[in-house]
């Protein structure tokens, strides 16, 4: 299986540089008070679609031949993988057709087609996404971009920590949520290569731990029902993103719920910035006292902002 | 009366700019595009305490001299300002005797106590405020900073119309708030100064209307019964401030109480920043069409971003 290397990364930076926003990493003295830590926050929530999905979409998208961008391209994703693609297609001027299930929340549809994607819904089973978007390619001979489980995704969102890494320098610690593994297995990637002494660790939901099953199992272990506000992070970890984390990632620790809830208020309540749940639960790691982060220096990849403000926990 | 120049203004920043936060200047092409100008937000909810008021509390703090100082520092407030002072005294080693109405948010007591001031609680009623102040400062010797109608505190905040101008050029508007007029005076003055051609349009509640009914009616009315979401925005504009924004600003507008949580909402869906109620009330007279901003390039000061998570709007 051949796995994007950190040159892959460093082609991928200059490749979508033109496309996306060089997002700022922000610090919080008053959280550094509470936790014992100094943290230094990457801000994917003011990535362009308010995800660092943007970065692979884009790179996928570039990366494509002209013949085959020709006929567009597609996936199925109710999350922030759908708008990223979307807006990465129209970037290039081509098409995208975006298979959502038809219990998605209204909001995420209409940022898809806001971004000028096809939409075609499905009955809201992994079966039915999969066979509608094989429907989809079948007639449309778009090509899939895969949300996670593809080599330019990853590369693509490697950029992430690559910023971050040559923003701030000696970092102990770098943490990255974990769902299907592309922010993941591209973090691994860009901090093993620039800096080899910092710690990689991936935060998981308890309820949603295939990742932390898989990488102490020692195989893949499909999530099963998984259940987390961090809705980013229901899906289960791909085949070319486990054989990177499982090389390059050095840890995997789980959260509770509640302390994912915790965490995002007070990234909230400190540093007056929308994360999504999945962004907090980095720091829910650090408020259950799963990672030593005394006099430390941390960098915490903040993924996304996309919340429905109607459906807060709070 | 003597009134701040610009020239207080520029001694003011030199003075506080080791205390206070650089805040940045954000730009939104979604809310570009949906309101059809462009719009540069300069962001003062990352401001230390959350909110400008910080600067004029700094100021005021900073120029007291050691014999004054020594005897700490007194003000009434449920709001912003007792924070920020709280945090100015510390920063110069000295008391802050903070009067707080006893059914004040146990979060914003908190926060003002975690400052090291010392809270005393009164009856929720002006005249209890005045009286209970009027008492601390007998007793105590405690120098009095009054939240806007002081020319100290007023220098203080027109640092930040000062920055906003120096970071983006050619303005058309300025957009800023008004509730006591410490902001709006010391804006109207930077903004006059640096760029004359700019109009400074201020932006108040319809509930609380007292600055509009005082601008156009040529002499200062009080606010009576304000009743907003804004409350930052509740305070009646003060003496100082009432003759310094008769000179300098241009216009005033009023805005709903739906605008302003339909400004909000958009603030923070689009931009992933938390602003409270009263930031947003320059951009819902945009919402509301009260202003042209067609092809034109508008500053908007963010003035804070304390809001109780548990009681939002949407």
């Amino acid at each position: 299986m051949q796995v994007p290397t950190f040159s892959d990364v460093e082609k991928a930076h200059e490749r979508i540089k033109p496309f996306i926003n060089l997002t700022p990493v922000l610090s919080s003295i008053s959280i550094n008070n509470i936790l014992g830590g100094v943290f230094f926050f990457k801000c994917e929530n003011f990535q362009k679609v308010g995800a660092f999905k943007f970065r692979g979409a884009t790179n996928a998208v570039t990366l494509l031949s002209d013949d085959d961008a020709r006929k567009g391209v597609a996936t199925h994703s109710s999350g922030n993988h759908a708008a990223a693609l979307a807006l990465a297609a129209r970037n290039r001027g081509i098409d995208a057709f975006v298979v959502m299930p038809d219990n998605s929340p209204l909001i995420k549809i209409k940022a898809v087609k806001g971004y000028g994607a096809e939409v075609i819904f499905c009955e809201p089973t992994l079966q039915a996404r999969e066979e509608t978007l094989k429907n989809v390619v079948d007639k449309t001979g778009a090509v899939e971009i895969h949300p996670y489980n593809n080599f330019n995704v990853i590369a693509g969102q490697g950029t992430v920590a690559k910023e971050l890494a040559e923003e701030v320098e000696g970092l102990d610690i770098v943490l990255c949520p974990v769902g299907g593994g592309g922010l993941l297995s591209g973090t691994s990637i860009a901090i093993k290569a620039m800096s080899p002494e910092t710690n990689v660790v991936a935060c998981e939901p308890a309820g949603a731990d295939d990742a932390f099953r898989s990488f102490y199992g020692g195989r893949l272990f499909p999530s099963l029902n998984p259940k987390t506000i961090a809705d980013g992070l229901l899906t289960s970890l791909g085949t070319l993103n486990y054989s990177i984390i499982k090389e390059k990632t050095d840890q995997i620790v789980t959260v509770s719920e509640e302390s994912i809830v915790e965490a995002m208020r007070m990234i909230w309540e400190r540093m007056k910035i929308i994360v999504e749940p999945s962004s907090a639960v980095p720091l829910a790691a650090v408020v259950e006292k799963k990672i030593d982060v005394k006099n430390k220096r941390i960098g915490v990849i903040l993924s996304g902002g996309n919340v429905d403000l109607e459906k807060l926990p709070f």
